[in-house]
């Protein structure tokens, strides 16, 4: 009857110490979304798969998990059709962005738009399980929607500038605009090639101007087509500078020229908000190519490599496949696992993160039990964290359970004590030790709070 | 291409508003079981469906939501077989039960017993949607496992306890021991028979003593097995009285005398520990039969009817399926939906619940911005959730913003505030309106949080 346990590959147990630290990161983001005005939600884990196909691209399509239809999902299939579009009708989420586009069109009625949410729940991809990549993991998403103001996008940056403040990483913003790169297709010629266009311009710190110019010709343009590409490749200089140089270069496309205006515009707003995290420009950025339609950012940790840890972008119509058209949008989602193992990796997380009690008393028998019984429930009253060992077991016994734990305070209250009405705690990490009276509840909390 | 979006049966969305009452739940419960030292673990949604299937009985295996094998997962099957487990591997969880158990024994190397640990996720069922059964939902499951004493029985009477104090909603706590209906069944001469029994013992308030007696004939015990019970049915007085006639009827069963033994002295630390919330033994209360050894508990409200809202019990060898024998454990688990219900019932969620910003910077275009930007800033960094309206919209749209999403202040800046260096703060309920420098951030905190 027994078995061996285990769960299934890319999915992980989170134990108490991993929890404590996974939940900093989520306090810390959630805290910061909330200053800003943002309200969370949650839809459910699992959607009908006609509101996620499609929704992915073909590769996204196979990436997702489908929920066998309960009952006998086989009794009236047709043998010679595919099996599983007949016998699956839900599948669990692959995002919190299709979910969320959706729950803004079926509730369109009950929202204040603009509408500011943010959304932190699993998500599910049968992917390959690798090294940081998982099947079950975290997305951490803040979005506004119903308003074009790059505003939204300064808020953006600003609640990551905040969020990383607060974790004590330093990291970098680089910000692009989808309309520039449509326009640089555009002008140049080829216009159905913008990704092949970024992602060459995207190699360029790796593999120099001329393997670059050498791709793109590969990829079908023209000479003269990488020739008018060239200015982007050598832009210098300031911000300013770069503007001056792609306004001219983009003047033929009004697309261009209104993504070099936002862009002009965003960085503006960022300088009079007093933005210190470094952000630049960078025309090369294209991730989420696919839908987004203005602003793309992405974040990296300057201290520790692992690409990038947040992005995001704006998107003039996520919703329209759902039936609600001209819904303007922009968010960016978090990478709580890679933000994991960046604070990891630089020793970030507070020392004070626990996942046990602050106060272990022993436990010496049942009388001194029942003495020790309303001064743990007063402390608790008071928020501290304060556990009984339930047994009354040998002492090294109890003290190894605390050494283990990490318990920073332990308590022995014996006969003696007892019949004093004291309470003896003692501060494991110094040894040192003090002795209250057992009513003096605030002297035993300021020196559990190290004021004392 | 457009569809009307919606999501399967049995599942919800919650918004925002939601979002904040049920949080308010979750971070109570959250609280007092950290105040009792208990950590937090989370688990896969996903399990192996080898760690699932038997593990509540045969009406709970077809309750499983499985999910299909990715990749073509029709391959290879052998379809003179049953499908459904060549093409499943995996399922959503059903509780939080069995994956804490076998969380336990995976990493039973790691873990310093005895193990608190509580959970918090969501679990999924193929129930037939109806009202208040919903087919993903939360469970709050708080259990300790490697002891055996009665003390974590009364820790978790006290977490019921303080959890409903802070929720302010009076409740009742149920308490029985599955050993002393073991031994009713014995010392009636129908030790197989546990269930009817208790079943018809259940029935005693809604149908009468003889009702009970005459489906205890019906259910095949003796007539003179029946008279064996009857003092059961009859049991009057004190706490002290009924064990004291227990004693005598159970006299036979070392089993049943264990089992009020553990009563007794439950019940002694309850009353040393200075519970105020009521507390009765209920010899008829079974739930969860099947697997509780010990203590039996369950929670009511007093004010609103709506069944049990936690209940939970002591089981002896949940581990050993996994291989852990002799593995004791005592869990509560609270029921957030029927809370959630209970406290709306009674319009006991806290008025101060917010799901929106506190404060509202009407947007009077690109130079007032600028100028409220750094203030919106500082007030954030101190915690204020402060929005900037995106849009420099007729302000009559702005008010109404704030007045649907329940913001509590207004601050209009324009071209003379911003001349003048000040900043105005209204609060929208009374009228009442300041004006600060706009250096003054500790003045604004001050009248923001009603202190000024």
């Amino acid at each position: 009857m027994s078995q061996k346990p285990s769960i299934p590959k890319g999915t992980r147990d989170f134990g108490p110490s991993q929890m404590a630290a996974r939940n900093y990161i989520f306090d810390t983001i959630r805290t910061v979304f909330k200053t800003y005005g943002y309200a969370q939600i949650e839809t459910p884990a699992m959607e009908n798969l006609s509101t996620l196909l499609g929704k992915y691209g073909e590769e996204g399509d196979k990436l997702l998990y489908r929920i066998l239809n309960s009952g006998d999902a086989f009794a009236e299939v047709d043998f010679d059709r595919p099996l599983a579009p007949q016998v699956c009708e839900k599948g669990l989420r692959y995002d919190l962005t299709v979910p969320f586009a959706r729950f803004v069109v079926q509730h369109q009625g009950e929202i204040s738009f603009p509408f500011k949410r943010f959304q932190i729940q699993p998500v599910w991809r049968a992917d390959r399980p690798q090294k940081g990549r998982y099947r079950e993991f975290y997305q951490c998403d803040v979005d506004a929607i119903g308003s074009r103001s790059q505003l939204c996008e300064l808020e953006l940056v600003q609640i990551v500038e905040k969020v990383f403040s607060l974790l004590d990483v330093r990291v970098c913003m680089k910000i692009n605009n989808r309309k520039v790169l449509t326009g640089l297709a555009e002008v140049c010629g080829f216009p159905d090639k913008v990704v092949d266009i970024t992602v060459a311009i995207d190699k360029l710190d790796k593999i120099g101007l001329d393997a670059v110019c050498a791709e793109l010709l590969e990829k079908g343009l023209t000479a003269q087509a990488v020739e008018c590409l060239k200015p982007v490749l050598l832009l210098e200089g300031s911000f300013e500078d770069k503007l001056e140089s792609m306004r001219k270069l983009l003047a033929s496309s009004p697309e261009g020229l209104k993504g070099l205006d936002e862009l002009d515009e965003l960085f503006g707003l960022i300088r009079a908000a007093g933005v210190q995290m470094p952000c630049q420009m960078d025309l090369s950025l294209a991730r989420g190519l696919n839908y987004y339609t203005g602003a793309i950012f992405e974040v990296k940790a300057l201290d520790w490599q692992i690409g990038s840890i947040c992005g995001g972008g704006r998107y003039d119509n996520l919703t329209g496949i759902f039936g609600l058209p001209d819904m303007s949008g922009v968010g960016v989602s978090f990478g709580a696992d890679r933000i994991y193992d960046v604070l990891a990796g630089l020793d970030k997380f507070p020392e004070s993160l626990s996942s046990g009690a602050d106060l272990l008393f022993a436990n010496m028998g049942r009388a001194e039990l029942e003495y020790i019984l309303p001064v743990a429930a007063a402390l608790r009253s008071e928020g501290v964290s304060a556990e009984i060992y339930p047994d009354s077991s040998k002492l090294k016994k109890q003290f190894d359970y605390a050494d283990r734990k990490g318990i920073k305070f332990l308590s022995i209250c014996g006969a003696d004590e007892a019949a004093a009405g004291t309470v003896q705690l003692k501060k494991l990490s110094t040894g040192e030790q003090r002795g209250f009276d057992k009513q003096d509840i605030p002297g035993m909390l300021a020196f559990l709070s190290g004021l004392a």
